[in-house]
């Protein structure tokens, strides 16, 4: 492995002791990744991809019979744990507009796998949306974004009474047909542009990776942002004789039909359409003048769905720790997918499996964690977490009790590490990068993705959080950068509602997956010839997570990085400052506008047009005691790191159970069992999905959603809970420090 | 006239003596309105746009001597003075690829005078490109900036020995094939695509205003910014008897064959295009894949022109002042269009006529102005400057003499006012955005440009102008908003040659006329239907320009607000002193990720990629002298708007004829004779065109030029210039508070 002299320099931990963060031993380590193949990792990808594995799918029954089987062969000790969720599948659908039938079909494509697929396949649909049959002319929202709506609004535009058209993206899928439900619309279509992921950004599928025509973003549409996991039983497990809402009472359930079409039938709606010209960051590719509408020609939205309750199969597999049995690592990746879903979970599902190979192997040449490491393999991700939802829940004392460190990966691509999570875990995950060599750089991981970031142009989604880290990675001794996550995958019970340490892990940036993401063309074929050829990345997430699975599984210390938290929080209470301060200039800036009747008087008379949504005044806000806490948590973070490294290699055992029994559970200091205004199953106050974004995260949820929804009460209330919480991290280091400096180790 | 007590409290002048910034007498004005009738203005443009009036067609002669004779008509003192300038017109040219031929024809559209154009209208072609016979394989370059020039490194691709095709749009279409050149490309087409002008903006001509797919935008590939007018005869009026260049020696006539192309044609050639997929920012609204290229399939392209000198008929018209003969306040407006030119210039032109028309009028009931008007319509500004250029340098010293303002027009649009030119014109237009009413809005013209930028949302060309000027707006006493200047209408020989004050206005911002700019539709019907119906906002630029014109012609004082100057002299010197900052933070950055091998490490090898192009690094700048001669400027500025505020009504004659004296040439202090490094012509050190910008402005041009070139000797040598400039205005004035101080009026 060649390391650069500039690298080896610059790029060297700030907290070097080996007490802290975890414990990499490269003898283990080394024998780990020689056990792992791209090759068995392909062979599960094509068997585990051959057939559709929807929750209640026989395939999706088989896989789980099958990872029972594979973990047992390994040598773990594993079961499957079974929950009854609700999960409506579609009866019959229709899109039409006069003699006009979208086709919400995806045709075969011959030579790929899409075309064996079994006649349980489901059509495009969206989980969770209400059953309806409407007739209403369209407006097209754009992305149906919060923003897109107030848009609307100075377009003197209403969606009350109409379906909405919105493309996907920007936003999580399931936020458009809720904000299209509160506007009033009484429909929803959500299409794929090609502006997004069709031709625009390559060729189609199979001539390249993108989105066909004809292709279609399945999903779920449930309010995941009130609670994830099954809806009929928030926050219980959903076993056979738990108490269960209806699915017409279940408030996660949408009130109005909704479905996904394909960019060929969209484009028909959309030409179709009148009224004023889409403002210029509403266009997408298609070869036509986007309008606003509303369209001239009414369109028949008709969904009729079963809602049945299915079983979803959890595989729970585990290795017990030899000294700690009671600590538990535990690592997830969900194995059900929308048709075939190769990229979609199954490239992260055959990681994990490899994974659990090649320490099954060790296991036989008589090494054992001294942690217990639960691997565990989810069913009913895709309809919204419910596997994990329902397991973490069923379960939600003893994880608690026990998780040191919950790891998550889903659907594996190419390129570059990306980490997400807990942020007091910047050391331990730059730990592990430094111990994986990049493949087609033939650098560490680490270093990759750090110079990925460095050497990024300043365009494109990730512009934002590359600059804002870019500074700081130019720097020698920077961590790793770890960023907050909202939700989207299997980790949100982990680190939302039990506040169990957790950590997101996945390959990216390099590869296009978008195009065919929840299409009938997730094939396995589609992922090896333009995902991850050979598996390559395949192999090098196994070794990633399976380094990271080991580094904390491996001894019996804290993982806890809290200098890099403290930084992190720091830049969000001062962002949400300057949140409420933007906001209060735009409420008085708007005040006087309205009041000189100034937007009549600027717009075009010729066009619609109206006044902007009335802002309301924001109020003095008191932040004093959220900048006390950031600086308190500094100071204690500080003092913590300082003590851990003046300690050198050894604690005595007593002591080392101490400080690991006030910090495994640290990041529970972070939780209100009130939870969040609205959705209590949300109880983390520094990370949540942001209640209109979807998988986006709002940090200082609390606080910020009380600023942005204007609920002036809840703003101070807040404030103190989230001041709290983070004294509560900061006095639990504070222990912590105080015991390391009485230690005699 | 109706106006809200909020804008008659807030929105009043910062300096409201009579003295200052001009007199408006609503007596005259009155009277002038009352003439003024968009009705003569549709029957002019009607007979105007009848026919192709490029530069040395029959219609272009005929307009000048229809314009004559209604100038002399009206009651002016009136000719014609003609230069002889080089004009490039196409004998033939091909685009090629395989058996694909471009068409390079728009085809005419029934019911349209674009139907009945006689055929000496011009093909599709650039003026002043460089004749050749070149096959290579297509490159394409996105809109062809130095920006894209950097990415195109980072993609690893070379234009050397290639073809390069460039959309329209962001620079001057002059830059694109000029950079083209620059990096060794051989040939250079533009096209404009759809999603700039076309069917993403809305539906095309005839069905809405935009462009079709056939539709193609001529105009001039000179090399402005090295100087424009003749090519021939580079700073001497282009008299028959001048000294010439030839077309083969003049620099700003292009190297390579270049041509511009319909969309239609593009499509073909950008659909066969191979190699990687174009950055985000670089795709189109075409429906493929755009991709970088280099092509595999080689296209031919193929130009000859004839290189004649043909004559320019500019119109000179005008009253003489009754008090100050040799004090002139100019006029102007070209009358030469690509094609029939109705929206560009000849919405602008009838608008003029109307202005000579009344003053006519006016006339007639004994009304004499004090100051000389003098009215120009100007010949052969399309292929860049041609008319204007040649009268002012043929005049420069009398001009520099007696040129009080020179305000210039050009096509007009329905909207908003806006002005650009010399900053501290701003109480200046103030006072006449005030004298005329907007006939949407029902406000004064002032107020809804106004209120257009504080209510704009925050996204589009403007956004950045706006913002910027939004948070001064909303003070009660702001003055109208004026922009610097560049170039691409004819007051640039006025501004950046001469030092003449000069002043650029015009309405827009409602109607959509890019789409038919420089093409064969840009014709009567068109204008009428899409852009001013019933010019109506010809009648308002009429009266606007006509206010402006009466006022600084209705008395002898300055018309200077010299704090607006400062204010925004003191931005612009913030602007330069950031920019070296942030590229010495770059180039620092830059050196060490390439010692690292950064670039390489990020870069996905299965994609063509490359290091960036290497900057040098910045030396420490000395910026002190800017910030004290804007500092003077500032003190200086305030004391002369104190002094002449106090004044309140009277001063004395012998006085206002001294403090005009002093005022009437100031901006002339900010000329350096020795020009702008290596584009002499250029000699205004606070306004020009961006030397690879075009159209747009650099301000402090050659501070800023020599940071972005790296030509590190030029940045204290320009410091030094611009900074003794600035103190040479700020002389001037306190001159002129001295001056009024002592005086007993």
């Amino acid at each position: 492995m060649r390391r650069s002299i500039f690298f080896s320099l610059s790029f060297v931990l700030a907290a070097s002791s080996a007490l802290a963060q975890g414990t990499l031993d490269k003898s283990v380590t080394d024998r780990f990744d020689a056990a792992l193949s791209s090759q068995d990792q392909i062979g599960w990808l094509k068997m585990m991809a051959s057939e559709p594995n929807q929750v209640g799918s026989p395939h999706d029954k088989l896989i789980a019979d099958w990872e029972l089987q594979q973990f047992r062969k390994f040598g773990w000790d594993a079961h499957i744990e079974t929950f009854q969720v609700l999960f409506s599948t579609p009866v019959s659908e229709a899109v039409e507009m006069g003699s006009f039938k979208a086709t919400l079909q995806e045709k075969p494509i011959p030579g790929d796998t899409s075309s064996t697929a079994k006649d349980y396949a489901l059509p495009a649909y969206l989980a969770y949306q209400g059953d309806g049959d409407v007739t209403a002319p369209l407006v097209y929202v754009n992305y149906g974004t919060q923003e897109d709506y107030k848009q609307l609004a100075r377009l003197g535009i209403s969606v009350k009474g109409k379906i909405v058209i919105a493309r996907y993206g920007q936003v999580w899928r399931g936020v458009k047909p809720l904000l299209a439900y509160k506007h009033g619309a009484i429909g929803c279509l959500i299409y794929s542009d090609p502006a997004d992921d069709g031709y625009a950004e390559g060729a189609t599928y199979p001539e390249g990776p993108m989105r066909p025509p004809q292709g279609i973003q399945r999903g779920s549409a449930m309010d995941m942002m009130l609670y994830p996991g099954d809806p009929l039983t928030p926050g219980v497990g959903a076993t056979a004789d738990a108490k269960r809402l209806t699915h017409e009472t279940a408030p996660s359930v949408l009130k109005i039909p909704a479905l996904p079409i394909s960019y060929a039938d969209a484009q028909v709606l959309l030409k179709a359409m009148t009224g004023p010209v889409a403002p210029q960051n509403w266009r997408g590719a298609l070869p036509i003048t986007y309008r606003v509408g509303p369209g001239s020609q009414p369109v028949h939205l008709e969904v009729k769905s079963s809602w049945d309750l299915q079983p979803a199969y959890d595989v729970i597999a585990q290795i017990k720790g030899s000294q700690f049995p009671d600590q538990w690592v535990v690592r997830g990746n969900h194995h059900d997918g929308w048709v075939e879903g190769a990229s979609d979970p199954l490239s992260g599902q055959v990681a994990l499996l490899d994974e659990a190979k090649a320490m099954g192997a060790l296991l036989k040449t008589g090494w054992r964690p001294k942690r217990t490491i639960v691997y565990t393999s989810w069913d009913g991700e895709e309809p919204m977490l419910l596997g994990s939802t329902e397991w973490a829940e069923q379960h939600a004392a003893e994880l608690k009790k026990k998780a040191v460190l919950y790891i998550n990966t889903d659907g594996n691509s190419r390129g570059f590490l990306r980490a997400s999570g807990n942020q007091d875990l910047g050391a331990f995950v730059t730990k592990v990068s430094e111990s994986v060599t990049d493949p087609e750089a033939n650098v560490t991981v680490g270093r990759r993705a750090r110079d990925r970031l460095l050497t990024a142009a300043g365009s494109g989604p990730f512009a934002a959080a590359m600059k804002a880290e870019a500074s700081r990675l130019e720097k020698p001794g920077a961590t790793f950068p770890v960023g907050a996550a909202g939700s989207g995958s299997d980790f949100s019970p982990f680190l939302d509602h039990l506040g169990v340490t957790t950590l997101n892990l996945g390959f990216g940036g390099e590869a296009k997956s978008g195009g065919v993401y929840h299409s009938r063309y997730d094939t396995s074929e589609h992922h090896l010839r333009f995902i991850d050829p050979g598996l390559v990345y395949g192999k090098v997430l196994s070794e990633t997570v399976g380094h990271a699975v080991l580094a904390a599984a491996g001894n019996g210390l804290p993982l806890s990085s809290p200098a890099d938290f403290a930084r992190a929080m720091k830049g969000d209470i001062t962002k949400v400052e300057k949140l409420a301060d933007s906001q209060r200039e735009a409420a008085q800036k708007q005040k006087m506008l309205l009041a000189s009747n100034a937007y009549a008087v600027a717009a075009d008379p010729t066009e619609p047009h109206g006044n902007p949504v009335a802002m309301s005044a924001v109020p003095a806000i008191d932040f004093k005691p959220l900048d006390a806490a950031g600086a308190t948590l500094t100071k204690s973070a500080a003092a913590y790191e300082a003590a851990l490294a003046a300690h050198g290699q050894a604690l005595p055992a007593a002591d080392a159970a101490k400080l690991n029994g006030l910090m495994q559970t640290i990041n529970q200091t972070l939780l209100y069992e009130g939870g969040l205004p609205g959705r209590p199953w949300y109880k983390n106050l520094i990370y949540a999905p942001g209640r209109y974004v979807g998988y986006g995260v709002t940090t200082l949820p609390g606080v910020t959603e009380a600023i942005t929804e204007e609920r002036w009460s809840d703003v101070p209330k807040f404030i103190a809970l989230t001041s709290d919480a983070l004294k509560a991290y900061a006095a639990r280091l504070d222990q912590a420090t105080a015991l390391l400096q009485s230690s005699k180790g």
